[in-house]
């Protein structure tokens, strides 16, 4: 093996382009070994491995800063730096995060998870070193599909008119989880089909220097262009074309089923995954259904339709009734905005951890003009998930911007009345958080009529009362059995308001209040009913999550930390009382 | 005058060229009169008043749809659709507001006053047009200096790719507020240059047809220009060259100064303005001493640099230390974040309305990352502006972020020491809330390490305590002298974190405590305050703003309905007590 003797960058540069192809050749086994046992992103890595050994090849890291973009294509640099134990021995597959992570080498310059922030990150490196009077090369390494995000282009505007070494290799695979969107796509795809020489180029209307790898999963040729813009003293993008899921025949002929892959994938004689109904598959059948009867109904989402169950089918039985923004959520939520204010009736599906990226769009383009659009937010709620994709604070980041209907339902019937409501009325933007637990079906249609803010009383009690916010009113029904005594269960369906009438009635035979919210705690649901209670002898427990990034903890451990488990939540009680 | 005879757009299709441009120059006339009377945007109204003439020429309104971004340059389009009532006769100055409103007429679709959101909104708008089987135009009017915002650039790429109807004026007037940054304005003007015929062309490259107009206050040019584009059934750039300030030599050669103007900025004999020590000017000293002794501390800024008292001499003198990154305020914490990261000290300014552009990279590129970057935030607070520049949400939206240290400072001293400790401590991203109200200097120097966190009790007392956060801690001071008790007063200088310590401490001789904060109540500074009580028998009492955008309404009918004013605080507390 070729990787036995390469534990440092030092060491590829002691190799020879057949020794580094061969070296490509091995990393590729193990992280379509690796990954198919842990799940994780295949194509993204298997179409970067040529390029990150040529990148420590001319390179010198971590003297030269290499700044990945979303990082979930850096597994042949964490082999490259010294962390390939982590692919080599099965027992470490979990040691290292999928993501860069300074605190695991010095060639990690950033923990990075979400799209689009290298070239601007890159821009602030490449500064400091200028202030500091320091040398080296300040690599960006940007995914295609990053390029439409927002940061990433007022980064490259920036990049553009910079007066010292700034490099940015664009990885061209043509895809970004799915297909690409927008016109820059165009672009790119022009620039491919001329070998890089079309005069209409969008890199260079910013100001780059340009140079076109057409074979970017070849390390000689990589070498050579990344030795021509080593050193250099201006910004420069180096366009490589590369071919995503490379080496792995299966994922090549399927880009976007295996961008991201579940354990065992590649296993033969899996068993059948039988149907069952869940929350996602609701929302799509309840998404073609609608737009079948109405032609003003349109879905959008940003970048991530797999996410949502928008599959090939789906998106071609929907035709013009679908739109894809590629990753753009600032767009996605002002086209929504107008989309709504203008007649139709969009229905933006996203993810909670991405929701961050469009919080003055929800404010002046949607709130502020009371647009009728609907947001189905993914995902929400505390996850084991890694400290880039928490899908902890959208409580306290949406249910805080005036003129916002923020729902939280509890199952299939209330889920789809509130769906049916949002896309009826006409007067205020709402926002949805699709149910993150087991599926529930009462099997009794919901009548509600959300357009006034009202808690509902599952169970009428007295002394206690707990109000138990959508994933979490079902822990509310057994805090409820585990305290053993009558107490009032209430499913506040609303995340935004509260229902103020029905809280003062609770002062007339109840001592403690309790609120169980799925998120973070601080300027979330719990605190708007503690703030009504302030000037009252009601006592208010609060329960969440704390105000903290956790990366990868499971969430059982967190659940015992945050004191949420049944138990826990009783035994409190019980010393209010 | 030409303007007695128009009252709507379809007025101005009966004048000839001639006619029009003598009312450009009446509605000049009136725009200069207005707004050196009432102030406001002098330069963007005065060199768009041709093309906006030009528009309503050319296309339908309403049927054809004109989305302005920022909209801060609608104002002869406002006197061209019926409401030249509101610049003909000063007694209704005040009648509209400086920002497209659809209460106002059905000629404005939204009501906007960030920038960057025109191109999104207009695609929404078509394709509302497209799904609802209509027919019309949408035009997006956007000004160079927006353009390098990511919204704008995600809505770019996403128009450059749709197949109907879609129109984007560029009104180009080579500046953003202060001089245009980014190499985007560098292929402006090698478009300028070469009379759109480059090339290397921006807007070409994202998939646009394109079309140049050299004589962007030539009604007529305009008039050609637009009509050839107009029922297009494709996305098409008129890329117009207009003057700033056009028409007013003053406002042409001062064109950063006379971007927005104070009322009587005309008027000869005016007061020489005394220099008196602020909160503004304070900063901007304290930057230049601190950047000249410190090769690595940068001050960054996102396209308002006049806001800070960042002028010329001061840019100058800064240099390389100094970056404006145009209207992006997303690449802003980004660069910084990377900045702090690898050594450097940036320092970044920016309006509380402005920072809500920029939550995701907040949390992922700067907290997260926990670098030690330092944030000012200028005006945040309750305040009579409209609806679109709000400053009222920033605590909810800041304090929320894990590792976030967001800063109260009260006074002079204890805003130095602030700055001091944030730019010396290398562990923590920090927020300073700057002051924005009276200038206070104590004149004693404040030693506080800012490392723990601790509220300062300034007087001690008994029964009630007042927490009183940054610009409401001299409120604080008045309450307590209103209540003639001897009430504890707390200046608690953190709204990210609580002292736990101290008000647990605060149990043993106070049954109510009051928190007053200038922001919004929902998911502020108060509830974590009340939550922490919540399972207490203290009562708490939160002061600040209720969870709405309000629009002009003047500051001290604010205070009195949210209950702000020291007499409603004292009864309210005298009740409770």
């Amino acid at each position: 093996m070729i990787l036995d003797r390469v534990n440092t960058p030092d060491d590829v540069k002691k190799l020879s382009f057949g020794e580094m192809e061969a070296l490509a050749g091995e990393i590729r086994e193990l992280i379509i070994k690796k990954v198919n046992t842990t799940g994780g992103h295949m194509g993204p890595n298997l179409g970067a491995v040529e390029a990150e050994i040529a990148m420590h090849y001319v390179f010198n890291s971590p003297i030269d800063k290499i700044v990945f973009d979303v990082s979930h294509q850096c597994y042949p640099h964490k082999i490259l730096t010294g962390r390939k134990d982590g692919f080599t021995n099965p027992d470490n597959y979990l040691v290292y995060t999928g993501y860069t992570a300074p605190e695991e080498s010095e060639h990690d310059l950033f923990k990075v998870g979400h799209t689009s922030t290298s070239v601007s990150l890159a821009c602030g490196v490449a500064k400091a070193r200028d202030l500091k009077g320091e040398k080296g090369n300040v690599i960006a390494f940007i995914g295609d599909g990053s390029l439409s995000g927002g940061e990433a282009l007022e980064g490259l505007d920036n990049a553009g008119s910079m007066d010292s070494n700034l490099i940015i290799i664009v990885n061209d695979n043509d895809m970004s989880i799915a297909e690409n969107h927008g016109g820059l796509y165009a672009n790119l795809k022009l620039l491919r089909q001329t070998n890089g020489q079309a005069e209409c180029n969008f890199f260079k209307s910013l100001g780059f220097e340009y140079y076109y790898v057409n074979e970017g999963n070849n390390v000689e040729k990589l070498v050579e262009a990344f030795k021509k813009v080593k050193d250099i003293n201006h910004p420069v993008v180096v366009h490589i074309r590369t071919v995503k899921g490379c080496g792995l025949e299966v994922a090549e002929q399927n880009k976007e089923a295996f961008h991201w892959i579940l354990p065992g994938t590649l296993d033969e004689n899996k068993e059948p995954v039988e149907f069952v109904e869940n929350y996602t598959s609701l929302t799509r059948q309840y998404i073609l259904d609608k737009t079948k009867n109405d032609k003003t109904v349109i879905a959008v989402n940003a970048g991530t339709p797999g996410v949502f169950g928008f599959d090939k089918e789906f998106r071609n039985t929907l035709g013009r009734q679908y739109t894809d923004v590629g990753i753009a959520e600032e767009h996605a939520v002002a086209y929504c905005s107008a989309l709504a204010t203008c007649g139709a009736k969009p229905i933006f599906a996203v993810m909670s951890s991405f929701i961050q990226r469009t919080y003055d769009q929800m404010s002046q383009d949607l709130c502020l003009n009371n647009s009728p659009a609907t947001i189905l937010v993914y995902w929400g709620g505390i996850s084991g998930a890694d400290a880039t994709h928490l899908c902890t604070f959208d409580i306290p980041l949406i249910s805080n911007i005036p003129n916002m209907v923020y729902l939280a339902p509890t199952n299939k019937e209330e889920y789809l009345a509130m769906l049916d409501w949002s896309l009826k009325q006409t007067e205020k933007p709402v926002a949805i958080r699709v149910p993150n637990v087991e599926f529930i079906s009462t099997g009794v249609e919901d009548k509600t009529d959300y357009s006034v803010v009202k808690f509902k009383v599952v169970e009428e009690g007295e002394k206690v009362a707990i109000i138990a916010l959508g994933n979490f009113f079902e822990l509310g029904r057994e805090v409820k059995k585990a305290l053993g005594i009558n107490a009032t269960l209430i499913n506040p369906c609303f995340m935004t308001d509260i229902d103020e009438e029905l809280l003062e009635s609770l002062k007339a035979n109840h001592s403690v209040v309790v609120t169980l919210e799925d998120g973070e705690l601080d300027g979330g649901f719990g605190e708007k009913i503690t703030r009504f209670y302030g000037n009252s002898d009601m006592k208010v427990l609060n329960y969440g999550a704390k105000k903290e990034f956790t990366d990868r903890v499971p969430l059982d451990e967190l659940y015992r930390k945050y004191r949420l488990t049944k138990e826990q939540i009783a035994e409190d009680i019980m010393k209010g009382i």
